[in-house]
């Protein structure tokens, strides 16, 4: 089986970590093939020297007629390619449409079956609205085109053994409070629970949830919202012991206490992601839990100053490929497990 | 001359750190002179087998009084003896009010002149509320008594190197973004850089800001603050090139970009502390800068759950030290210079 490797924007970093990535050995099964630009990959390939040789197809059919590839070879399904020249650390709405491209065709094949899931490079922000599309980021365009309302995004970092969930994510910081104030945390909490047992193959998960406050407001001394809306939202899975909290943030990640949790619930963005990114250094990876398909990424962006230079590190992308295999193999297992447990009440 | 070691919550962990600290060589040519109750400091001497003799004293008169001490004994001012039993772990009002009264008598002294600096062990806010006092931490109080209206918090590491100076404290997650709207960027980082170079002896200062959404607003997708008011907060600074921002949070810290800088302003509470407390763990010192004064303290709580144990790191309190040593002889340092100068110009 294969997994896609989407190209993100071509004049960032991604093609030049996907071809130094398909050359180190991914714990797993399953191969990459690559989903974006035939041109991007033989210009990074050829101006960094990489040297990795590549077999391109038009479609995913013309891929499964070819029986066997030779070692080595990097297959390539080209999603769409530039007009002009490569110009790294471009922003261009030709650039923003082969990576929009590349994770629609990527992922519909997920859907259906034909691949095992997919690790997608960075794509950028305003080259992809230049193409004119509205979604503002993976997640967003992923949940649409599998009809999943809420995903959640997980950071997780296999150095640190930090996963964090975001109960809030890429709104004004003043925005939070509201946000918090109308969130169906039981909901939040079953959607992360249940991924944590299908995705990570943790039997009992233990969720620890953050303050919204500093020091949680310190039994009500500074704000409100622990006593009034995060402690009465989680409290059935608090009485059920599944969940701990709402703890205050400073202390909780100074003392490591994550150490104990199988995830932690961040109220908003930079609650988890300063300690995660100063833990994670470079072997952060996000992962979009909830949707049918398997996806994960680096935790870095599209490296726009940096494209073309031979300057990228693939710790990131390496990480996130390793972990799509094993959400996708711990899938698998549930599946056969439920299968087996189907055939044996038919009988 | 000697520094005010204050004892902090005698049903803490204070008493054991002071006591055990006082083992340790401390950089610089000042010795210790603790501040607070000899009932409590022979208890835990006593119960955990430290074997510390120490000398006790009424009042300063009466140690300024005494030649000299011999080697390895701590000298000790008493400023009031609880009446019943030392209870670890237990909210009193006595131990509340000990522990300010120490604060107090210290703090006056060095105001005199008559001690260089004051390090201080913790305090539990509800004993010191019990014993009818309003302010509601070190920095309040010291605040108050030195007519300060805005002194610095500052969180300094000296392992990773990291500086943080914080625009708002403790106050509500909601409440951040009037605080900050309402605030004197000019003054903040005159006072901040003033501190820079007078206690910590940085000639030429150079300051990072960060901002206060999500990747600092991504240019105004998420958020408003740093548009219409960090950045022109701080335009005259960035002009003069001593400050650079506002940043996006987690990049910086990610990033190790703090490196650079002599300090950070983190907007709030947590955007500060929580890359702080995982850098710094147990090697983090508070400094409350812009008082006539010189006081620092460990980066940790009164401890109710392991006092009387024997469990105390007194890492972060011996690093508290240490840093008011410095300081103090670092604005020795410049008052003999100025006065140096002031008499060449008299010639």
């Amino acid at each position: 089986m294969y997994t896609a490797w989407t190209i993100g924007d071509i004049h960032g970093i991604g093609p030049e970590i996907l071809l130094k990535s398909s050359r180190e050995a991914i714990t797993g099964r399953s191969r990459p093939l690559v989903f974006g630009s035939e041109k991007a990959l033989r210009f990074y390939s050829h101006t960094l020297g990489i040297g990795i040789d590549i077999a391109v197809f038009d479609t995913m059919e013309d891929f499964e007629n070819v029986s066997e590839l030779p070692d080595g070879i990097l297959p390539v399904i080209s999603t769409g390619e530039p007009d002009g020249p490569i110009r790294p650390g471009v922003i261009s709405a030709e650039a923003g449409r082969i990576a929009m491209r590349s994770i629609e065709t990527a992922a519909r094949l997920c859907l259906d079956g034909k691949l095992v899931g997919m690790v997608t490079a960075p794509i950028h922000k305003e080259a992809i609205a230049l193409a004119g599309y509205s979604a503002i980021g993976h997640t967003d365009y992923l949940a649409g085109l599998c009809r999943v309302p809420e995903p959640i995004m997980l950071f997780y970092d296999p150095s640190s053994m930090l996963t964090v969930a975001l109960a809030s994510i890429h709104i004004p910081y003043a925005a939070v409070p509201e946000k918090i104030r109308s969130m169906d945390f039981g909901g939040f909490l079953d959607r992360l629970s249940r991924s944590l047992q299908t995705d990570f193959n943790i039997n009992a998960p233990r969720i620890a949830v953050l303050g919204l406050n500093p020091h949680a407001s310190d039994g009500g001394v500074m704000g409100t919202e622990e006593k009034t809306i995060i402690t009465p939202g989680i409290q059935d899975y608090t009485e059920q012991g599944v969940v701990e909290g709402p703890f205050p943030a400073d202390g909780f990640f100074g003392s490591r206490r994550y150490r104990d949790y199988d995830a932690v619930v961040a109220m908003y963005h930079d609650q988890g992601l300063l300690p995660f990114k100063v833990l994670a250094f470079e072997s952060g990876v996000n992962v979009t839990t909830g949707l049918p398909v398997v996806r994960t990424s680096p935790d870095h962006g599209t490296g726009f100053d940096i494209a073309g230079q031979d300057k990228a590190s693939i710790t990131s992308f390496i990480e996130a490929a390793r972990l799509a295999e094993r959400i996708a193999k711990n899938r698998e297992k549930r599946r056969q497990k439920a299968k087996g447990k189907r055939q044996k009440s038919d009988e």
